[in-house]
C-alpha cells in the first residue's frame, strides 16, 4: 500500500491513478480519510467550483462534456464529478474506479469521477465535499459537479457549488412550470440547451420573465444570465464559460466567494463533528452509563429525555 | 389549554379525546414533550406490545381488527398503532385526530392511532416509541402495531415490540421466497391468513421448511409456530392469541422480555441523545467558535477534520 503523502504527491503531479485512490479512500472512510484530508489542506481553495442541475433530458452529460472541452482550450485542469445516477458516466460508482467521459479519454489534464447518490454511509452530502477537496488538491482549476436535478439533491449540490449552472431545454413539456422556483433560486447562471429546436427562444423569454418577476434586487446584485447553447455541437460553450467567469469575478468582489466558502467549510466541520458524535454515542451501547439509564427507563423510574439529559450531560461534562 | 397532568389522568381514565390529544403532543414534539414524557412515566412498562408486519395483500388491516376483537373477549384494553401508509386506517395520520376501526368504532376500551411512515421528524423511529409510550400509561394492556412490511420500517417496528408476529397469505406469487430470509428472522409467530385458499397448507409447508433450515436451536430456545387464520371470518384468531400468550410466557420466564425493553430504552434514549446534541450543534450556526474554525479550514489553514474534533472537544469539555 502506497502511502498517503505519496499518493497526495503523485495526485498533485496529475497521476490520475493517486487521484482515484485518494477519492477512493476518502469516500469508503478509510483509516486513513483524516490523514488525506490533512495532507491535502494546504493545497485546497484554488479549485473554482461550478455545479450543473436540470432536469432529466435537458442534456446535462453533454453540456457537462462540451464545458470540459471549453476550459481544455483554455489550458486549465479540469475535474468532473458526476452524481446521476442515470449518467453515462456513474458506471463505475460502486466500483470505485476512474470513469473518463469519451470526448476525454485521452486527455491527462481531466479527472472524472462518478459518484452514486446515495452511498453507505449517507451519500452526496457525506462524501461529495470530502471528493471535491481531493480534486481540488489535485490542482484541478475548475471542478465540475454534474447531478440530476431532482429532489433534494440539486440543493445540496448548489450548496458544495461557487456558481451554479441550471439547464433548461425547449419541448421539455412544461419545461420551466416543472422547475418551479426552488431551481429558479439556485440558478447563478441558467442555459437552454438544445437551442436550435422550436421553442428555445420562447423558453428564454418565458425564463426571462420569471426571474424578473422575482425582481428586487439591489444594485450591485447578480443578475443571472441566460445563455443559449447547442451543447451536441459545442454552440454557445464559450458563452457559457464567459457568463461563469463572469459570476466568479463578482463572488470575488462582493465578497459573496469568500462567504460561500466559508459557509461550506461550516457545514463541513459541523457534519464531521455530528458523526464523530454519533459514533461516541454508538460506542456507548454496552456501556454501564447507558445500561444503567436504560435499566431505569424500563423499569418506568425514569423517562427517557431523563436519561438523555443525563447521557448528554455525561458526555459534555456539562 | 388543558393541563398535561389533567391530560394524564384523563387518559388513565380511558378518555379517548385525552389519549389522541397525548399522543398529538408528542408527534409534534409540542413544548409538553418532556412534561408528558415524565408524567406518563410511572404507569409505563405494563402493555405487551405485539408489531404485526407482511406484504400488502396479506390481510394485515383485516387480521389486527381481528386481533383486537379476540383480545376484547379477553376483557384486555387495547392499543392500536397503525404506522402503514396504505392503510385504510391511516388517513387521519396528518390531520392528527383519532381513527377508528369500523367494528371498534364504539367500543371505549380500544384505541386506534394512525401514523404517518415518515413524518416531518425524522419519521417512526422518532414519533413511535413515544406514541406507545402514551397507549402503554393509558393502561392498554396489549398494543398492537401495525405496519407495511417493506423495507426498513418492518425491522423498526420489530425492535419496537415484545413479540413480532408475521403474516403471509397463499398465492401471492412467490410468497415466501420475497419475503427472504430478512422477515422470517424478525418473526416470533407467523400467520397464514387466507387460509381457506388454494395452496394455504403449501405455504405453510414451505414456511416450516424454511424456518427448520435455520435450525441450530438451543433447548429453551423459541421455536416460532405457523397459525393459520381467515381473518376476515375471525377463524383462527383464538389460536393466534394463544400463540401470542405462549411467546409472551416464554419472554418473561427467559428474562428475553425484560433484556428486550432493556435494549429498546437504551436505542429510545441515545436516539433522544443524539437528537439533543444535533440540536446543540445547529445552535452553533452563528457561533463564533464554529465561524472561526470554518474561517480557518476556507482558508485551507485546517482541514475539516481536525477543526471538527476542536469542536467537539469544545462541546464536551475533552
Amino acid at each position: 500500500m502506497v502511502d498517503v503523502a505519496t499518493l497526495v504527491e503523485q495526485a498533485r503531479e496529475g497521476r490520475p491513478r493517486a487521484v482515484a485512490r485518494l477519492i477512493t479512500l476518502v469516500e469508503n472512510a478509510a483509516p486513513q480519510l483524516r490523514e488525506v484530508m490533512a495532507a491535502l489542506t494546504p493545497y485546497t481553495g484554488q479549485a473554482y467550483t461550478v455545479g450543473l442541475t436540470g432536469s432529466p433530458g435537458v442534456g446535462k452529460s453533454t453540456s457537462t462534456s462540451a464545458l470540459v472541452s471549453a476550459y481544455r482550450r483554455l489550458g486549465k485542469r479540469v475535474g468532473v464529478l458526476a452524481v446521476d445516477p442515470s449518467s453515462p458516466f456513474s458506471g463505475g460508482a460502486l466500483l470505485g474506479d476512474r470513469v473518463r467521459m469519451q470526448d476525454h479519454a485521452t486527455d491527462p489534464e481531466v479527472f472524472i469521477r462518478s459518484m452514486a447518490t446515495r452511498g453507505h454511509l449517507g451519500g452526496l452530502s457525506w462524501a461529495a465535499p470530502q471528493a471535491l477537496r481531493v480534486l481540488d488538491g489535485a490542482g484541478c482549476e475548475v471542478i465540475l459537479v454534474e447531478t440530476v436535478g431532482v429532489g433534494q439533491s440539486e440543493v445540496e449540490i448548489a450548496a458544495q457549488a461557487d456558481t451554479t449552472v441550471v439547464l433548461l431545454a425547449p419541448g421539455m413539456g412544461d419545461g420551466i412550470q416543472a422547475a418551479k422556483a426552488g431551481i429558479l433560486e439556485i440558478g447563478d447562471v441558467f442555459v437552454v440547451n438544445k437551442a436550435d429546436r422550436d421553442g428555445a427562444d420562447a423558453t428564454a423569454r418565458e425564463l426571462n420573465h420569471m426571474l424578473g418577476l422575482g425582481e428586487s434586487r439591489e444594485p450591485g446584485d447578480w443578475r443571472p444570465p441566460i445563455v443559449k447553447t447547442v451543447a451536441a455541437r459545442g454552440e454557445g460553450m464559450d458563452e457559457v464559460v464567459e457568463a461563469l467567469e463572469k459570476h466568479r469575478a463578482w463572488l470575488e468582489a462582493s465578497g459573496e466567494l469568500a462567504a460561500r466558502r466559508r459557509r461550506r467549510a461550516a457545514d463541513e466541520v459541523q457534519a464531521i463533528a455530528l458523526a464523530a458524535l454519533r459514533a461516541r454515542i454508538g460506542d456507548l451501547r454496552g456501556d454501564r452509563r447507558l445500561s444503567a439509564l436504560a435499566e431505569r427507563v424500563a423499569a418506568g423510574e425514569l423517562d427517557p429525555y431523563g436519561a438523555a439529559d443525563q447521557l448528554v450531560a455525561d458526555l459534555t461534562g456539562a
